[in-house]
């Protein structure tokens, strides 16, 4: 099996969300935290419009201070939305670039106001240029599971948009459940469908847990070949205040529950504890993640 | 593949660790709701010294009451432990015997006062008299995945047990996760053992979800050829009070799961929601249930 890869989200997918805007050096310590677990990578910010999310607007800051004081072993990525947050990103050092496609329209429309085709081309640019400048580059479907406007989502219109992705050369590719709709069986069918049109790309996914199948759909990806694992530190994500909470897979939890089945030993999961706390802590609120709670049983050999 | 079976066990695993005990009225309430639902099987209390769980003493009484009251589909289960559990059982109209030992012999010794070996021996004996008094069985092994005090249980210790109720004629045969260790690569592992054995035995499984795997728990088991599967409304279960507070796998939740995958159709998701909102309000506190909070998408075909 290949090696599972752990991509730390929380600081651009847990952060995005929350009301309170976070100091860089805050950040600064939670990600050097990370640097410490072992975990491949990290996801350190967004290239949006600075006004539009003030939360992202310390990104480009971030990814320069970390080009002179980041471990060889981790990957830094940052996700983008179009060319002038590629060209932000390729200023300040970005050394893997995430980009998607929504499957839903309506999603589509809201989230960047094209169409879904519009988008498509647009971010296939965008992916070879990065490509072209020597950058990892990790392609997504958004609302690839389901959709909050529209419900479910065509399998169709996401391999769509996936052979539009290997057609363009894109060698690493992510399935992202926005929604939080996604069951296990439907993940298994749909990695075990991208498989059967190209059995080498690498697997990513992205699962919320809405409605507390996060980890369920993770073992079902696991049994389907993806190896690149989204979560976010303590389950962090997702707006308190909606009527759907939908925060992300815990990175400590997924960890935890990879640990139990044999996987990922090499990584430090106090570490990730320890860090997780410290977001708590900074919210003043109890995260969902599980283990947070109940501790870790990883190499728990009996007390008596 | 063969029906599921939601056996729903909140009235006996999730009350029993609760300090305000509830009256026999409510719990008529709840279990008349549970009714409405069309779970095929409602565990409605447990065998014991009513000295020892207070909240239990009404088993009788409750079992006596619905002798008359109780739609045909609807099957009525009570947990005994020894002996006289079972003489009162079988006094009071219980239709399943649940019962069972566990595999650890720390656990073992804590709960029954009994090596394994020694409760095998008894309960099997109590399983036979059951079945030739005419009752439907299901015997468990309990902390089949690993024990809060010994940590992990060697599969051929679980798998002895098993063989032992087999070669006794008994046909529905569950594996409790006691205190929540069990992982999804394991369950199917497990499950996979005791299929070799006799590929013709029911199948259930009971996961607590203290580290957040219950529902990747159950799909493992599902994939596994289990049929039954317990849970409990809300996901109540486990001592607030105790370091590792280990709920059950929520009803809703697991049937929500099962229900995106198209199976389990004939229950009404909302009846299990009104019961669970039910029990939340009594005790005054959220249940950690996830679609009781996020609400259901089942069926859901968008909202634009």
């Amino acid at each position: 099996m290949d090696k599972i890869i752990i991509h730390e989200v929380g600081l651009r997918d847990g952060l995005q969300a929350e009301k309170v805007t976070v100091p860089s050096e805050e950040k600064i310590r939670w990600i050097e935290g990370l640097f410490a677990s072992g975990v491949e990578i990290i996801q350190i910010g967004s290239f949006v419009h600075p006004e539009k999310v003030p939360q992202m607007a310390d990104t480009d800051a971030l990814f320069a201070h970390f080009s002179a004081h980041k471990p060889v072993h981790v990957t830094l990525s940052g996700l983008v939305l179009n060319e002038r947050g590629l060209e932000r990103g390729l200023a300040c050092g970005v050394e893997m670039f995430c980009m998607g496609v929504s499957a839903s329209e309506t999603h589509s429309q809201k989230n960047t106001g094209m169409t879904s085709s519009e988008a498509q081309t647009r971010i296939i640019q965008m992916a070879k240029q990065a490509v072209s400048a020597g950058k990892a580059v990790q392609c997504s479907v958004q609302s690839a599971f389901g959709c909050g406007y529209e419900g479910p989502i065509a399998q169709e219109k996401v391999l769509q948009i996936v052979a539009a992705y290997l057609e363009a050369g894109m060698t690493n590719i992510s399935l992202a459940d926005t929604a939080g709709h996604a069951n296990p069986a439907q993940v298994e069918d749909l990695y075990g469908a991208i498989r059967q049109m190209d059995a080498g790309t690498k697997l990513a996914c992205h699962f919320h847990n809405t409605y507390g199948l996060g980890l369920a759909n993770c073992y079902a990806a696991l049994k389907s070949g993806v190896t690149y694992f989204e979560a976010a530190f303590g389950g962090l994500g997702g707006c308190p205040f909606t009527k759907v909470p939908a925060g992300n897979v815990s990175t400590e939890d997924l960890v935890h529950s990879l640990q139990r089945m044999g996987l990922c030993q090499e990584i430090q999961l106090q570490a990730l504890l320890d860090v997780a706390q410290q977001v708590g802590a900074f919210f003043e609120r109890p995260l969902p993640g599980f283990i947070l709670k109940s501790g870790s049983i990883v190499g728990f050999q009996g007390k008596e």
